[in-house]
């Protein structure tokens, strides 16, 4: 992911990345870091984290020059690739994060707002909305009342966003439409436990919503950790629905009212999910899958498939179950 | 249903309502269609549709003069309704009742709001609320802070109305609550999937909020396509409710939080239904029926029924099954 | 209780109280009656109320002058606790709450509200964001664009308040983040369900969020009736959340996206619960309990347990059953 909007002020000594960490020894490679991506993403001036066996395949071919992990991960790592052991790899990953981009911990507020019909005199808009002075908003794009984008944001033509309506950290793509009060691109919900303090996760990721989708009303979307949250193009969102960070969403979805999808989750194209559904984390959902409403899917679904139930089973085994 | 808000531009010849749609035959009938309604109400200069066998009992005594649907569907029109064949019925009346109402298709903003302090000087309103031309709001009404009420609006007398409120297309009567950041008659999510582009249902329709009802935080209703959305007398909605379109609910009705009733479902009377529980849409729900927190309705349910669970199962038996 | 908020207009004599209410015998007894408090709360100045056998433990300890209760509930009174009868206690108990604080009933909008950068030139703030006569804010405090904390609001030091918030009748600590579009300390949603004409019951507690805590976005949380709601230190509430009225929630809890949580309910420290699951009304739940997502929770649950379903059982049950 090439970072549009948070600043990365690295690179940084290797030596120096960990230095200041509790309870870690220290280490004299000075190779320069450029910055930490995940597993798939990482180049050979990067570092990385690897912290759950889901990821061990991944893990064998990261490109990664070092990589936080446990004593106990370490074989499954590229011999080339030095590793740095930590009894809480999150933590570490996030503290790292938060040195070459600090000001992604926090989402806080933006005061250089003015008035979106005095920054864009073409655009046709309500009263009292708000806007950040590095947002861009294309051609024939109408915003109603009260809407703030924030800071970070890049917004295509012929959009339609409603009133009461937040943006930030986020690329909209043209002929989008995005209801009354949704919230889009605020940090995700990511904490490390720790007694008595959680620490935050930095989440330096943005949401790329793409062309002709439309995002219901009250709708939450969060931005990605060190990953971008995606709804595919020609996708429709329903009211209340909330989307955690990392998420990606295919083409030509249909998510019905009060959906949820947990973090990291991926989602193929022409999914149609029911009213009230819910996705647990880190799943994949295969292409022209349907999901019944009020289901709970906790285990990865193939394509072309059709469920329903809490766990979510296949469809006709669910209707037949409970005739 | 009178509609007291959308323009109908027609009549229409017969002819020319459908000559423009690709891949239908031309009709040389040039009789004058004054507009189009569901199968129940059209009347005899209406035009219909026909789109599922579930409709098949008011079919066979629909009154219009013509009705979209499918070949095989043709023999349970009555014989003097003039049949129109095309292969999406559903995307033809869309594009049908599109050229009656040329302005339900999108909620573009009203541009054109003041001040409510202005426009309506005896009522008690807080700051920064806005008003749209057309709507009328009754004495002793009180209105909050930032909230929008924008168009196609009539609100009765001694409402209290909270803030960062929209309302649009809907009328609200006498003694009604909405509570801050509710979002009331925006369009339905009604979609007709075609590859990579689909088509948006128009919505007609509007929100009726009946006397003494409750409208909790942050709760959505969305109008009806080509009918209602209902809220009965005395009926209590509590926080994060989503009443889909068409929904009808009865009088003395108790709604907890984060319920999602799905489009065309309709409650009975002394309806009282938990915490996040899901109904279905085109269900019809009885009177004196009771709902137990987090259950699906997918099913029909008599009047005076207890039920609970997911899929909804008689209450007794929920209970018994999960001891 | 302390009530920091609302004003208690009394003492009252016990014979004024209830002469003024239908369908009771009138009482002699002049007494003065300072308030009306829950079971275990009242002390032998004030009149408390007796419902359900689900508090016979607690009825049989109560220190009050006087208990509204049915006559079959009696016997397990105190025998020196003055017991008044009548049909529908709760009514009653609502109807002297009233009495005892007539501003309770209804969230009218506070209309003094000025701009917060006037009233605490100190604090940094965003556009339009409107703050009521008698609300402190702790200094380092940063709040977002048209957020209204109204009345009855006590904000600590170096907390964040987003954009698009709304707050009344509650304590914030220090250092919590409340996010964009969160509505904390409305009413809650309590009626007692009367033919054609519910009665709302007052709601005289209020929110007390204590400190590090994070409240998501477009979450709602309630303010008691005669009770506190609490989020304990360190707890973590994601987007969407529901908090009813009463709820208490210990600290260092993790809750995710679209949970609800239904009225009186009590956490423990160390809970983590999952997307989408409910909590019924009146329950227990233990320190250190996990909750797995879209679980419906009908039952107290015990320390350290983890369970998940609908409803909730123990894990290895549920995951064993559903293979």
């Amino acid at each position: 992911m090439i970072n549009p909007f948070f600043k990365n002020i690295g690179p940084f000594k290797l030596s120096n990345l960990i230095s200041q960490i509790d309870n870690i020894s220290s280490i004299s490679d000075d190779s320069l870091i450029s910055d930490i991506k995940n597993l798939s993403e990482a180049t050979k001036d990067n570092i990385t984290f690897f912290h759950s066996l889901k990821y061990k395949d991944i893990a064998k071919k990261t490109k990664a020059y070092a990589c936080i992990t446990k004593h106990e991960f370490s074989h499954l790592l590229p011999k080339d690739c030095k590793k740095i052991f930590y009894k809480d790899v999150l933590l570490l990953a996030a503290k790292i994060t938060e040195k070459f981009y600090p000001s992604s911990i926090m989402d806080s507020n933006n005061f250089d707002l003015i008035d979106i019909k005095k920054k864009f005199k073409e655009i046709t808009c309500g009263t009292n909305s708000l806007v950040g002075e590095d947002v861009q908003i294309g051609a024939n794009t109408i915003i109603g009342h009260n809407t703030i984008i924030e800071k970070n944001v890049i917004i295509g033509m012929n959009c339609f966003i409603g009133s009461n309506v937040i943006i930030r950290n986020s690329i909209i793509e043209n002929n989008v439409h995005i209801l009354d009060g949704a919230i889009i691109g605020k940090k995700g919900f990511g904490f490390i436990p720790i007694e008595n303090k959680n620490y935050r996760y930095p989440h330096v990721g943005y949401v790329h919503v793409k062309k002709n989708s439309e995002i219901g009303c009250g709708s939450t979307i969060d931005r990605g950790s060190l990953s971008i949250t995606i709804i595919g193009e020609n996708t429709f969102l329903d009211n209340q629905v909330h989307i955690a960070h990392n998420v990606k969403i295919g083409d030509n979805c249909m998510i019905a009212g009060q959906v949820g999808i947990a973090g990291s989750s991926v989602l193929g194209n022409n999914v149609m999910i029911g009213g009230q559904a819910g996705i647990s984390g880190h799943l994949k959902i295969g292409n022209n899958v349907q999901i019944g409403g009020g289901s709970g899917v906790i285990r990865d679904i193939p394509n072309n498939s059709k469920v329903m139930g809490y766990p979510a089973k296949d469809f006709r085994k669910f209707i037949k179950e409970n005739k």
